[in-house]
């Protein structure tokens, strides 16, 4: 999907939502439980995903919550990138992965997600620099996420180092913007740090940021739109948990359409 | 596996060497591509450890050889991992993942690879902080392996940022020394770095170096072993491709062997 598509789906849904389909098994609900591994993630995530297409833009799994079941779960994720790319083609497909390896290793990863799986983009930690992400960019269409400033409490240990005078989360997105374009790279920063993005986006005017940590992580989706937007949207705002299981029962997939109806909204 | 078995390993077959097992099946001898995706790689993977395991002390699979081929890729990891804990129950098992997330992700890596799966030890990006790291080091026997300085050519682009005057790597080390111990976590320090291995020591003498870029990367096992090891042994040295595919035909298994036996031998 490129930028176009992307921005004009946002327009159409008058949202910047991404739902990360993270499920934790222990947090399903009891009725589900007993379709077993397979059958719970799937029929969650599918009830999940018609529950809350309409009000969001992307959906986000993290590969964590999938590997965690072995086959069973890689099963479940396969099923759930089917199950969306087939009935919502306009919505916009992350696989938080966070890959980050040397050249011939990153382009299996990218083999993975953009061939194997048809996912639109993947995350990718910088820290083994250009020539780790580079082959993520090599598939037209396809985007690569760049971890810039995180949202979780150790975020700032490292990526606060610095690099010719700049914290290592600038140097990082300026050095990835000559490898990279607004059409096939954005960076991830984190709700958390909502007073950044003013600061980001003057660096940084037009590529798109994922934003994770709106909701259980304690950031505010208002906040982020109000300092991160630009011209083309320019946003992706995260939520997982807040939606996932706004209710354990067996309205889950009602409270969860409810509860993206009202984040990340235009 | 506890450090002092991992040594007693070291010197039982006076050798340091990991094998890497990242199976690429475009490079697979030709006899065994009409076995399939699951059968090639698992019968490759089998023959590899038979022939090496009396020269080596551990194993890394790269998960990103077995994700890049789906479900089958999959089955053909659990089926190596199986075969090498059953078989060769003494040797060290490495999940060459870098993964790296928030702390409730980082948990459900950790499940993944030392619970669903039977690995000994996963290797862990550090960019996001002692958070993304420390739910590795809560299994008791088990390790976390953290990228330090790597050995792929744009690997100084940040890891050589500076925090509290000293480059990041060193940085990474020195905190994550405060937070794991030589008896749960080790660093990767690239082969191509073997000049630096003096200087890591120098603040670090305890813990167990991963040290890939052996071989094809370029770097060389006996200065590595001449710069790094310590009275523990404190090396795990890995070739893969060098070894893998010491020949291409019917005789892949004996020059794996032969390869082996003249890599990281004391």
């Amino acid at each position: 999907m490129n930028r176009e598509e992307l921005f004009a789906n946002i327009c159409k849904k008058r949202s910047m939502l991404c739902v990360g389909l993270d499920v934790d098994c222990n947090k399903l609900p009891a009725h589900l439980k007993p379709l077993g591994t397979f059958g719970s993630i799937t029929d969650f995530n599918k009830a999940i995903v018609d529950a809350t297409a309409e009000h969001c833009v992307a959906y986000k799994p993290n590969l964590a919550f999938y590997e965690a079941y072995g086959l069973e779960g890689m099963r479940a994720l396969d099923s759930t990138v089917a199950y969306i790319k087939d009935k919502y083609p306009d919505i916009f497909l992350i696989a938080d992965a966070k890959r980050g390896d040397i050249g011939n290793t990153a382009k299996m990863y990218a083999k993975s997600f953009f061939e194997t799986m048809d996912f639109d983009a993947v995350t990718v930690a910088p820290y083994m620099g250009a020539d780790s992400v580079t082959p993520f960019l090599e598939y037209k269409g396809k985007w690569a996420i760049v971890l810039a400033l995180t949202s979780n409490p150790s975020a700032y240990q490292f990526q606060s180092a610095v690099k010719d005078g700049k914290p290592l989360y600038r140097a990082v997105m300026e050095e990835m913007m000559e490898i990279g374009t607004p059409d096939n790279m954005m960076f991830v920063v984190g709700a958390t740090k909502a007073d950044k993005l003013k600061e980001l986006r003057s660096f940084c005017p037009d590529n798109f940021f994922l934003v994770p940590g709106v909701g259980a992580q304690g950031g505010s989706a208002e906040e982020v739109m109000a300092n991160g937007s630009n011209d083309h949207g320019g946003l992706l705002i995260n939520s997982s948990r807040g939606i996932l299981y706004a209710s354990g029962g067996e309205d889950f997939a009602a409270a969860a359409g409810i509860a993206a109806a009202n984040t990340a909204s235009l």
